[in-house]
């Protein structure tokens, strides 16, 4: 399997992506990185990875998209760009996926120019997958999309329901739709338009109706549907409230005496509490509906943040998303078209 | 001070009203309660709080909105429900300020009707406070207003200033707009025209500017403003999350020897951890923009939950916030008056 890495995308590139790299080639021995970027400082880097530097070769441009660069603007100046080279070896068929850690909207923008929308999906989403109370779950859209119709939301649960069954392994996931109740008057056109259809008799999605806020980490169901306004908000309220409680948790411990003796006793069990809450081992956001498979890390990840972006997009390929989703969508056309309802048709 | 309460709102009415308002007294001795609802479920479960019994009216009426009940249905059909004839006792001067656990969609709607919005604002919002990282910040709209327009969003801007000033006593609050990024350009129509009108320099709001998801919990504003949408599902997202992570620090602590033994020397600062992140001290939404105090609790609140609600509607009326609310706005508008720039006149 051969990854392109964006080697000058995020706050800490190159050096972490390199370092990821490593990490990443750790785990999944027989990968083979391509990196785009600025040789001049890769190569240093990359000398002190001896293992890496067999497994990985240095594709060399001058130029970078920037942090602030608009989309419109990336996809026009941007054609020798490290995101662009890395996201053209795919579609060329010399890389399987590609990570970068750049900028959204400029990936976002490139990737759909390159890679195309799966036939039956308007737009792309960007979705990711979270801890929750039974499990892990996947929210989309996070943000591609910041105004969407009906016919959006039903292909994001369509998109989201594969996701679930391809990646995270789940039999029948079970859909839910975000809102602001649970009641079917509640919400925008678009969130009841949508709900209707997919509480269609002749829908084979599993849709639970809609859920709430705090439903997210309940884990009430596995694929939580939204706007990507809405999902963009409530994915980094998540992650803002993470923080909250584990900074109330250590000066709990830290502003008492017995509260310290516990600590050092509980240290052990906080540290794997620690790893459990850890964003960066759910650092990695995928975009759904292109026919190639591009993984976004946080801008401001780390190594070890962007080993795991990396081993997001190792597990897509190798659980053969992209021809998955392919069957899928058929299936679902074709299960759609069987009903002969006409106003399902979108579906 | 004379407290309406409506008895028959909320999932444990009236056990819970009764007994948060028991527990309210010990707080303000000095407070009469108004209690609408079924007297004659009302009367025994007062009978147990002698203290309270010498405080407290109780105000028969059979009929009560049902949480599932339309707004328009309960305005024109809950003439005579607890909850109206509750809101109804402010309106007439009998009472200075309103509390119900009831139906939210049925409570503003009647507050609305009954109360009159404040001249120069379009739509009510309903407000919170919640406790961040450096504080705590106040945050709307949750929930009255599904879609709202740059006019909207700029009252709420000003409602949200004006509640920091007045009830979290703060000199100069922060505002700032949830949005999707920080950059200009990021959102939809709203949230940009918004931002435009609040970024004017003649606005004497001290606007910050757009924050994301993971500002709210940081506290890197006090006033956070957004439609009822994104904040409903924000508020309920970090809810959700705080549950997630007590579930979590508790398995920590469970699921090893020494972090049972942690556990016993650190369990009161744990306790105080909890009590920081309970969700009942944060119970009590407010409607901000009405010509009347009105708070509503957590249908699912407890007795202690219902205390903090009508704690919240006493520090309103006790900092004369209606008064401040007017004074304010007119402070305001005469400063975009004086400012003469005519495309701020809907500040």
């Amino acid at each position: 399997m051969v990854i392109a890495l964006d080697a000058m995308g995020g706050d800490h590139a190159p050096e972490m992506v390199v370092r990821g790299a490593h990490i990443a080639l750790k785990r999944f021995p027989k990968v083979h990185f391509q990196l785009f970027g600025d040789e001049g400082r890769i190569r240093p880097l990359l000398a002190k990875y001896k293992r890496l530097s067999g497994r990985a070769s240095v594709h060399h441009t001058d130029e970078a998209v920037s942090g602030d660069a608009k989309p419109s603007q990336a996809l026009r100046a941007g054609r020798r760009s490290s995101m662009r080279l890395a996201i053209d070896a795919v579609a060329d068929g010399k890389a399987d996926c590609i990570v970068s850690a750049g900028n959204t909207g400029a990936l976002m923008a490139m990737a759909k120019f390159v890679f195309k929308t799966v036939p039956g999906i308007d737009r792309p989403a960007i979705a990711s997958y979270f801890p929750t109370r039974r499990g892990e779950s996947v929210m989309l859209d996070l943000g591609a999309n910041v105004e969407c119709d009906a016919d959006n939301l039903v292909q994001f649960a369509l998109l989201g329901d594969v996701f679930a069954r391809t990646v995270l392994g789940l039999q029948q996931p079970v859909v839910g739709l975000l809102n602001v109740g649970s009641e079917e008057l509640k919400g925008n056109d678009a969130v009841r338009e949508a709900a209707a259809r997919l509480r269609d008799t002749f829908s084979p999605l599993s849709f639970y109706g809609f859920v709430e806020g705090d439903d997210i980490a309940a884990g009430t169901v596995d694929v939580v549907v939204t706007d990507g306004f809405t999902g963009n908000v409530a994915l980094k309220t998540a992650e803002g409230t993470v923080k909250l409680c584990v900074d109330f948790f250590r000066s709990a411990f830290r502003y008492s005496f017995l509260g310290r003796v516990g600590y050092l006793f509980a240290r052990g069990a906080l540290a794997k509490l620690r790893e459990r809450l850890d964003p960066r081992r759910y650092n990695g956001a995928v975009f759904l509906g292109l026919q190639g498979i591009a993984v976004k890390s946080h801008g401001g990840a780390d190594a070890l943040g962007f080993a795991n972006a990396i081993a997001v997009a190792v597990d897509m390929k190798a659980n053969g998303f992209l021809d998955k989703i392919h069957d899928e969508l058929a299936r679902l056309h074709a299960h759609v078209a069987s009903a002969e309802k006409p106003h399902s048709a979108a579906v």
